[in-house]
């Protein structure tokens, strides 16, 4: 900590950072990954700086990589957030005085900090979370239950989970978060966790194959009875149409 | 310029600016507010800093106002462009020197910026338009044929217009664009406006009207034929409900 701090104001952007929303999703469960801060009892999102020549959305892929083994994983930018009053000083003297030294005046780490916000959504059981330097522990815990939180973290992620909520509404979600081949009831349960209620089996098979990105693949579960659902893909080609332009139902 | 360059540090956020798309719909066009810049052809986006302790978006709302002399308009961040390349060193080096002063290593103005994209759609013959202090123009330019322009601020406008029509298939629009009372066919040509494309007639009414956002007035416009088309207004309660939940279609 106290080299990060002799050396900050030379490598990184001031009074900027980002901070990640991770979900997982795994077996009809969703989590948000988050880090158990030293000397005190509150979490926080995984989060950083902006090196002075990093693209913003670099420095977000880093952090996720960073806290999570994972690459490759679609991080979306949902919103900067700027009140003056998210910024919490006691606590930055506290980690100035934790790294051993007194605060210095307009210290780059002292000032007033924007952050912005990403989230992906991932399959949890496939990342592998690591705390960082000032943090003791990194977890996944429940949307439903989450902990108490430095700043306005919680704040960012019920943001972005009004946003991803809001997102599925008009865009695809599952592909990577589902098996290549899954059923009806499957979908439909992923759909229910990330929105937090029940849906109603034949409308949501209706309005999901109204929007074409689905690949029918004529069999049913392997091993399955008689009556076992039938098996789905989805149209990578027509998903990713649907993610730039939107589901049907637009003008 | 020169004393701005002096005071700049003192009283601004580092590296940060915030950008504005001023969308104005009047009588069936759709433009936006540019300012052309002195000592060179281009134009460039209403902008400006933050000051230390200013919330972002009271930054953006405070260029807004300057720019337009409107109030009380409301402004949607949309997203912050961070590529490092979006900085144009040569022209903040010309700038400096028309400040008639040699470039200082390191000066606020120098580094690189981030900048946080807004964007209001307002009816633009309530708007007055002035020039900034390192502009001599301000002036509405369709969006159909924007001016070459400064920096990123092609990739701005464009990005707004794109959250703008996407906006629209889940959140309604026109309150405070269109008159109190309005015809089908008025709500119509500004949706068609704003898409740039021709709708269907009939299934505009339908989908529109399932909205559930509109009060039907039972009556036609004043003056009118026989077969003058029915007055229509906004449910401002169920309107705002939209704003915040998205319209029906959602799960």
């Amino acid at each position: 900590m106290s080299e990060f701090l002799d050396k900050a104001a030379e490598k990184y952007h001031p009074g900027l950072s980002v901070d990640c929303v991770i979900f997982g999703f795994h077996e009809n469960e969703l989590k948000v990954l988050l880090l158990k801060m030293k000397h005190t009892s509150k979490w926080a999102l995984p989060g950083g700086f902006v090196e002075k020549n990093e693209h913003i959305d670099l420095a977000a892929i880093r952090v996720l990589e960073n806290r999570t083994g994972l690459k490759d994983i679609f991080l979306k930018q949902f919103y900067t957030f700027g009140d003056p009053d998210r910024h919490d000083h006691e606590m930055d003297l506290e980690l100035f005085k934790q790294s051993g030294r007194d605060p210095v005046k307009d210290h780059w780490f002292l000032q007033r900090f924007i952050t912005m916000g990403y989230y992906a959504l991932i399959e949890f059981s496939k990342a592998s979370p690591r705390p960082d330097d000032i943090s003791d522990a990194c977890e996944w815990k429940s949307v439903d239950e989450l902990p108490d939180m430095i700043l306005d973290h919680r704040e960012i992620a019920d943001k972005a989970l009004d946003t991803l909520r809001f997102q599925i509404n008009y865009q695809p979600i599952g592909h990577k978060l589902l098996p290549v081949k899954f059923t009806m009831p499957e979908l439909q349960r992923l759909y229910e966790t990330i929105l937090g209620k029940e849906l109603d089996r034949r409308n949501f098979q209706r309005k999901m194959l109204a929007y074409g990105i689905l690949k029918d693949l004529g069999e049913r579960r392997k091993g399955g009875a008689h009556k076992a659902p039938y098996l789905y893909s989805f149209d990578v080609k027509k998903y990713n149409a649907a993610l730039k332009i939107g589901l049907k139902g637009s003008w």
